[in-house]
């Protein structure tokens, strides 16, 4: 099997020593590390291989990590302050995401897993793009291959959301729950579900308004947007049902009602997959013509450094992006 | 010690019911139902004792429910049909709650928990209010007494959250985000919070947009009005720290790091509240002149009338209230 990729992330947050001790705990055995080998080792990595292409893993000795050192990265980064936002970070996030891409479509690689990168230092550096999602879908559109829409899911054992907005201000949020917007979701989220079990996976809509708009006195958009957009679904053959109160749906489908949740906004379908702890949760963009999975969790600059961070999402995303590849 | 007053909600709801079953249960032993006699006996009262005042609670025999029979109901509310929104029931429940709270005004009752109602059949009786809420403050005011604002809380055995907004669409939620309306929920907060523990309560102040804002790049009412709120309050000596990332903040409460989330919004406060389970959940007014609490969750029309409902969360309402009056 050809191995995953897992990129560093911002130099100075936790990503790459979450890299390093998922390593240590043998979770990485078939992932190769795309990134600055300055970077890995201060994050703790006692020894290290460089490799020339992913292929070369193979030939890798136990517990060397193994790095595909990403070329023309600015100067320094290993002796930049932990925690400290900085451009610098956000310009070689960015460019281990594209080399990693760059592999992976060119098929030298089954997928990638990234590592938490830090969005005003994407900012900061010039990177057009507000996050993962949007960059990974530009990348894969920049290839001449058509890029699909996608969609952020958020997973853990008990709950996926899929998320209609991401990376918006609340006020632009409201603007971008279109029509389009939700039935393209729900084609998304159909076509990856039908990898989750036996039947049409159960997709439950949860509105937008208090109460899904309590028939319209807190709001219409489930009335003018959501519920067409649901409605169109079904006409599809999917198998979706709302728009249902925002309060009670995620409940619903921790209850094992539904198989995964609609969620027009960042937070109402983030705030429940991560209520029971950031460490269970796992990334996965929906819609990528490749496998692509991270941690649930950003770069923590208040302990990066300190020996604090827990690689358990990461080692969860590594898991999801392996059970992914092999589907 | 006064009796509590239970009102009972709307009457082709779960309320009725979950009142008879918590009742059965042993649990509303210092408490009198403000509602219609026939339509708690359709909800499963076998045995109903009507009250001319709180006060006559002493002399119910043990077994009948106690009732004080809201005058001039609609007629035939006990033969409605069940789980269907009829302005005769918001009617009835509106008049319910007014005379629970002129009872407790008049210092006839100790506080008063409320059964669900139905929040389009209140509007379809013209009743001018959105909900319970906003009904009981207008109540408080009418009385000639001081309405100080006042604010929902949510809370389960793990998680409190006080909410800035509530029955609005969040269009109209996002505007009513203000410096004072975060400044204000605070003030209430530590206010009620001073009687949950030795030390100042810690309130952690969730934000409007995805992480916060992002340092301004998804929103800034993070940076113009929560951040000076927040600062605001800590300036008199409230222990506030925020904004915080929303999908985050309720994890970390859970886990003990706060003792209260204040949210902007219905749905950001009350998806973690829920998330473990609504039977959990109790609902608290804050800020009012009198205890009111209820059970988290709705009329639920589509299992009323049918024995399933579960009188959980009424119980740990009236539990609740009961703790609060003591305080």
């Amino acid at each position: 099997m050809k191995p995953l990729l897992l990129t560093m992330g911002d130099a100075v947050g936790i990503g790459p020593e979450t890299i390093v001790r998922a390593f240590a705990q043998g979770a990485l055995h078939d992932c190769v590390v795309v990134g600055d080998i300055a970077v890995l080792r201060r994050a703790g990595a006692a020894m290290t291989a460089v490799l020339d292409s992913p292929a070369a893993l193979a030939e890798v000795p136990p517990g060397c990590l193994p790095v595909l050192q990403t070329p023309q990265l600015p100067a320094g980064l290993a002796s930049l302050p932990w925690g400290q936002m900085d451009a610098r970070c956000g310009l070689a996030a960015a460019a281990c995401i594209e080399l990693a891409v760059r592999l992976t479509l060119a098929g030298q690689a089954a997928g990638i897993v990234t590592a938490p990168l830090h969005k005003e230092a994407l900012a900061a550096a010039g990177v057009p793009y507000p996050g993962h999602t949007e960059m990974l879908q530009a990348l894969a559109a920049a290839t001449g291959q058509t890029a699909p829409p996608v969609r952020m899911m958020l997973a853990n054992g008990e709950l996926r959301v899929v998320l209609v907005t991401i990376h918006l201000s609340l006020r632009q949020a409201i603007e971008a729950v279109t029509f389009d917007a939700v039935l393209t979701t729900l084609r998304i989220a159909h076509a990856a579900g039908l990898g989750w079990g036996p039947a049409a996976p159960r997709l439950a809509v949860a509105g937008l308004n208090p109460h899904a708009g309590e028939g319209g006195l807190f709001g219409t958009e489930e009335q003018t947007i959501i519920g067409p957009a649901v409605a169109a679904a079904r006409a599809e053959g999917i198998n979706a049902i709302g728009p249902l109160a925002p309060d009670s749906v995620f409940m619903r489908a921790r209850r094992g009602e539904f198989d995964a949740v609609i969620a027009m906004t960042h937070d109402h379908g983030l705030i429940p997959v991560k209520y029971l702890g950031v460490e269970l949760g796992v990334n996965v963009t929906l819609g990528l013509p490749f496998v692509r999975t991270s941690p649930d969790h950003g770069t923590a600059f208040d302990i990066a450094g300190r020996g604090l961070a827990d690689p358990s999402s990461l080692v969860a995303a590594v898991r999801m992006a392996r059970a992914l590849v092999s589907a």
